[in-house]
């Protein structure tokens, strides 16, 4: 970090109290002269800031302990950041469940909930549902909807940067839907939306397969693939949020229709009913000859796909997740064909976080937002240079 | 830019002459006046800075105009940047053909040479190629070899940060060649080796069909395509350097080889003959229906193969080059399927570069490594931070 030397007197407050902050943060409860150590700051700026902390309500004083005896005088007062101060929400609005994770300031899921909903719901019905589990889930862990700091929100389609869905095929209503607004109304603080798919690779490079790499493509194996990447750790977006949307690669006239693909009768598959997927995956397990050749077209296209991702970014590892049952099955064809390929096949996983992995992203997005906030000196100062 | 206020005084000057020649090179000749009011640097600085780039070569003080008159006193002296001061070479080594482009230290082009090579040549026939181009075009510039400060050169395959070819099928005997050491002994400058199609997207985004663009995809066409790829301004070259390597992507069992693509006998062209290519294209043109039919095999084909990139990166711009002749056929198909079938579709351009596309890109890598090592302020103060 830069030495000020001058300038903004409220600046140098902020950035006092954000490294003071950060300190107490990363450790257990610390005295006054713990931080003057950590932060390098002199004992009466470290005390007025942590004075200024308590009053907002992000730091507390922690009782001493009662049982505890010291050698001489009465023990130094010691202090520990508030994560419970606020809370964070993670949300997956998917075409066949809502899910909520509540979480406190440093990350931690405290509680979580989920709901179904039907593929064909209206976005009021669907929002009403998100509603319906967020207040549920706020009542059983006590928690204040006033205490919320950030809520994140994952959802299928492309999504600009104010929260608004520009196409969004997968849900009814989805496309032009002002989603970031319409759940604003519902909470105080800010809320942030993100394509469901990454939220999904933010989430498993923070505490899924993926925590050991910066260059990952997480693919969302529906009947009609999407893709997140990490590009040296920072989400690859594309220039219009459209990066990943695999999916229209097989309306190139050449190949059969997702909703064919699984099909084990001839007629359709609904694109969104992971449930029959699911079954077909079990029936070729059993050693069905059509599901076993339904799940062989589905493999062969999903490694296609995956192939065309590898191929354009490159990545160190590609997680594969989004269904919820079956997906071991397509690990070793995927490394297989990758291995014959690709010139630098990659690593190829399974998601650790499988149902979770899309409201997890949420969550981390919308951490990163408070911590940019509190937390972030170095941003602050450069700004101001 | 940061005020330093104490540490390394070689540091200080070396920013200081950095900043110097920074307001030269940008303008036209200046005086000391000028550079003090342009700098924000003490005359006395200026002065002693001046004499230092002076001694180096790099500055030099233009002759007082000798019909001018003045109203009083002798003319102030007046410098110069000596973009002759040193020289650059950006080098193709292509498939049939190598070429090079000299420039002086701001980058404009002075001269070129080119030569046919068989596409069979080994890499010592290729090297040797290299070397003979490159000391005809000195030789015929009176350029000596000693002020070349830096070559870029552009190539197909994979190419490792140290120059070595970890993968190149396109050129034989090219994989696992240590290009750069082989190039280093004809050169006493830094050699950077970079794969042909990111060299080629660096170009177009300096100079040719992407100069308002950031995000930017450029295809080289050839019948079996790659691609190199500007994300935010920067080339993503991808974790082991093989993005936009998108050409097996036919590879997958249902696609036709690709030197079957373009063939109108049933006989598989060779995938190196632009040449026949470049006659089956001609001839669609006259309105052979085997030629049309071979020519629509390959739009299809590079459609699918654009459709994957833009579908994975999302990119603003796609522009097409690699091809010699007929590429401008393509443009109409491509543009109407992308806008079928990608979310956000891209504008799609010709390669304005045309065949310079690949030595152009390697020369701007070559000025970017010595722009970064004469003008570097701001990265030399961060870096001592």
């Amino acid at each position: 970090m830069g030495r000020l030397t001058g300038g903004d007197p409220s600046l140098l407050r902020r950035i006092n109290s954000a490294v003071v902050l950060h300190a107490l943060r990363d450790g257990a409860s610390t005295t006054l002269t713990g931080l003057v150590q950590l932060t390098g700051l002199s004992r009466p700026t470290v005390e007025g800031v942590v004075e200024g902390l308590i009053e907002s309500g992000l730091v507390v004083e922690v009782p001493a302990e009662e049982g505890r005896t010291r050698r001489q005088g009465r023990p130094a007062r010691r202090f520990r950041f508030r994560t419970e101060a606020g809370y964070l929400l993670g949300i997956e609005i998917g075409s066949h469940r809502v899910a909520a994770l509540l979480a406190d300031l440093r990350g931690r899921v405290t509680d979580s909930a989920s709901r179904d909903v039907s593929e064909a719901a209206s976005p009021d019905e669907r929002l009403d549902r998100v509603r319906a589990t967020v207040a549920d889930l706020l009542r059983r862990a006590g928690v204040p909807r006033s205490s919320l700091r950030a809520v994140g929100v994952g959802t299928p389609g492309i999504v600009e940067a104010d929260g608004t869905v520009t196409l969004g095929t997968a849900l009814p209503g989805w496309t032009g839907l002002p989603l970031g607004d319409r759940l604003k109304r519902s909470f105080r603080c800010p809320v942030l939306v993100e394509n469901d798919a990454n939220a999904a690779v933010v989430a498993e490079h923070w505490k899924g397969a993926g925590t050991d790499s910066e260059d990952i493509v997480f693919v969302l194996a529906g009947l009609s693939p999407g893709a997140g990447s990490l590009i040296g750790g920072r989400l690859h977006r594309g220039y219009g949020g459209a990066a990943g949307e695999i999916g229209a690669l097989h309306l190139l006239g050449r190949e059969a229709k997702p909703e064919q693909v699984l099909s084990t009768t001839g007629e359709p598959l609904h694109p969104l009913d992971e449930a029959a997927g699911a079954r077909v995956f079990a029936r070729a397990g059993e050693g069905d000859p059509l599901a076993r050749d339904a799940v062989e077209r589905f493999i062969r296209r999903l490694v296609h796909d995956v192939a065309a991702l590898v191929l354009a970014l490159d990545p160190e590892l590609v997680v594969v997740g989004g269904w919820p049952a079956g997906l071991d099955g397509v690990l070793e064809p995927l490394r297989r064909e990758l291995a014959r390929y690709c010139l630098r096949p990659p690593r190829v996983e399974l998601s650790t976080l499988g149902e979770a992995a899309v409201a997890t992203g949420a969550l981390r997005l919308a951490l990163d937002h408070v911590e940019e906030r509190l937390f972030a000196v170095e941003g602050t100062v450069t700004a101001r240079r």
